[in-house]
């Protein structure tokens, strides 16, 4: 009979076990498929054509319709939760996202973590870890890669404070490192009737300003479906049982929930934005509950060139989330504090055909 | 910068943009999979054979499980949203609707209307707008061609009134022009025992009446996943912030989503009715909320022979659709008045094995 | 016209309608998915390897992941509704499941019962139908065999009673009996930091006891989905308005969901336990509803070879779930009773490699 009732189950790691350079390989491998994608669409409504349509999306040069960059995201991230941040207090923070290769229905998806930085805070009771996570696809190659860093319990207050190490990392994307995932795109057979909307690269300023208008309320079965089918295991948007006695009396919606929500709104705006290259930083600002609707904004914070390539354009966005709060005057911040409606505030780079 | 938060969002088309003979090519396009299929049954819980059964629907004689013809018409007309009816007041009704080509998991469907009629009404705040949409598969073949009017409102009261023109639209599609979407079917290979009941064409008579008994409660999950993965766009599926002060005070439930469950229901009596060939006309009679239950019952308006098939004969039907009512006794009207308690009454011809 | 509103529908059968050694074959024939799959997965979140990658599934000797075990189970028992149990008092009992083939998406299955045992009860109002039921694949080969016993009504009380029988049910499968589903593994080529778990077969024992800790909330437009994904058709599952005056007042949750979900919950403590070759027995001591939180602990039952099998070791569990009551002190039963909180107390057969 096991010594405890936990010998065999994994409560996650806490601050003391881990270690700078350490690599983690995260469970569970994932084929990810055409099923996925359904669902994936069925809860945020996504309309940009390369993914809706196989035959837009080969007629512009893709071999098929490539997932949505998100849903990668989402399922590589998903594989982390369970080594890296189940014991997390908070998820401070993401930075140098870049999506490295197209990711296609049938992939089999693997994901590791190498810990790049550690610092325990002065109360002894937290500290912070640094990781850089990286996905693969089932031939080994990158598919996604990026840094995040989360504040972690400590098992034991006594435990030895680890040399600290806070690693550097790019406040923005360098344009020379975007487009790995986008193949050498046909623009001039990109047809804007169809993708829905005149606007290209070229079309878009920057200071241009974005409300996507419409809104989206949440319901718990959906950001339950959503996260599940990431794989994603946090206990805090599953168990109302459990949080019905926590921070906020109720189960706290998966932060990238918002962030697929605020790109499908986004698509009203900014349709022919047809592949996220990368994120540069985000931040959830405030809680996102079931009942809440969503809304969101945009703001073109530059137009960049990528060298060599004459087919797409780049452009550095800033999207913002409300809850229950329409954005035609572009809500962000009173002074230092955030307006207090704000949900998400995103900085990302997302390719346009020119 | 933009001149206008607005430039770049789409707002919808208002009256006073439709014009006569216009033909207005809509986004997005779509590459329907196995994966909506599974997110439509998981929504309906449809149980006809042919749709469920690759190796039932090969035996008679398709190569493969079509698509369930409703999950054609519902991302088709998905696709018009955004274009003909972002800002009705009213969807007004159905007519001439044929499916035209059977369709497969892998179709990419796209789709456009032209405008066939306009009648400003004579308040100058709102007008009629008649239009025939047609799906395409990626061959370029229609699929599905049906017209509809919407009561739209004007952006401007004082733009120019056009010259009136109503369309003359077939009351009901004429038995000769069904089963385009249907291959010659081998009759005698239709197991019944499999597909669950044993009446074919022969058994049903002009006038039976049948109640499919059972209820389906739906939940506001469940028809947002639904409606998004249409694609359809209109605003008052989604937003509960906006509809809390709306004329409802709750998010309505897509029209469709009652057509869909009255489908799925009417297979208890109805089990061989495998294709939908056309539908004759709708009327949505009351509004659909989560939380209500749907209940069905049919009549059979025609039991009808086509033209050169000896495989399949088409039955007229009027389904009739109500909220937190059983139907044995086939509500319908009172004098004038619907009964209360009725939301859908639909006339569609289905086919049956001979 | 129709003597009756009801003499095309089915109203299930009634006990006086079964007869021992009667087959039923039951509808509607199914082909399964990676639809099917992902939605299963975001309902469930399953994050078994075998059944979610399926290179991870090749390295070890399958030609691609298999379908989990439980949709498998799901959509026979589903088939088996409508014939069976739709006029159930109570589902008493299941034994003698055995899983016999892997089932790939793109498979089709089908079902049928053979009336095993009959017993009228005393009251003459009700009596027990024994079926033993089969699932099959498109090529005619079992899939699933089970046998299982329900109460159901009689039409008329003063129908004959049957002579009683009553069938010779195992207690257990027999080990001997076990792994039919499951090619020969390459056991050393089954990479456990992947799976999630370093815990082979050799690593559990007799008496071991696991608390899976974690706690999932299920929301009525989840089990809706899930029910209606197996075409499960009791309807007591989705119908508010008709159960608002039943029993308990709301819709009950099919008792497979609570099954589905504490596999999905064992995972944590059993990672490695990839196939279920074998449902001994299983009680649903409580009914689950929309918002009740389900958690879960498994006992060991018995650690057995497989007789001619070195590739992988069966263990036999019983796996207890309850609600809204966490499970570190392993809450079964007070005396005769069981703890208010348990819903579920199922005994079954999985595989580990070795």
């Amino acid at each position: 009979m096991s010594a405890s009732p936990h010998a065999k189950t994994s409560q996650g790691r806490f601050f003391e076990d881990f270690r700078i350079g350490q690599t983690i390989r995260h469970a569970t491998p994932r084929t990810i498929t055409v099923g996925d994608v359904a669902l994936y669409n069925g809860l945020f409504g996504g309309r940009f054509a390369v993914q809706s349509s196989d035959a837009f999306a080969q007629t512009i040069g893709y071999s098929r319709s490539p997932l949505d960059d998100l849903l990668v995201f989402h399922i590589v991230f998903g594989k982390t939760v369970a080594d890296i941040s189940l014991n997390a207090v908070a998820n401070l923070g993401y930075a140098d996202c870049r999506f490295l290769k197209s990711v296609f229905p049938g992939a089999t998806l693997t994901a590791t973590s190498d810990v790049i930085g550690l610092r325990e805070n002065s109360n002894k009771k937290t500290g912070i870890v640094y990781v850089r996570s990286r996905g693969f696809d089932e031939t080994g190659d990158a598919v996604l890669d990026f840094a995040r860093w989360v504040m972690v319990r400590k098992r034991n207050e006594t435990a030895a404070t680890p040399t600290e190490r806070i690693p550097d990392l790019p406040k923005t994307v360098d344009p020379a490192q975007l487009g790995a995932a986008c193949p050498k795109i046909h623009a001039a057979a990109y047809d804007t009737t169809l993708a829905g909307s005149p606007h290209r690269f070229s079309d878009y300023n920057t200071g241009d300003r974005i409300d996507h208008i419409d809104g989206i309320t949440v319901e718990e079965a959906e950001h339950q479906i959503a996260t599940r089918l990431y794989q994603n295991t946090a206990r805090i948007h599953f168990n109302q049982f459990a949080e019905s006695e926590g921070r906020f009396g109720r189960r706290l919606i998966y932060g990238g929930h918002a962030i697929s929500l605020s790109r499908a709104l986004s698509f009203n705006g900014l349709a022919n934005a047809f592949h996220i290259a990368a994120i540069n930083g985000g931040r959830h600002v405030a809680p996102l509950f079931s009942g809440d609707t969503v809304f969101a904004w945009s703001e073109v914070l530059t137009a960049a060139e990528i060298p060599n390539r004459k087919d797409v354009g780049a452009l550095r966005l800033r999207t913002v989330a409300t809850k229950d709060r329409p954005c035609p005057d572009f809500p962000l911040k009173g002074g230092e504090e955030y307006d207090p409606a704000v949900i998400l505030d995103i900085d990302y780079w997302v390719l346009m055909p020119r």
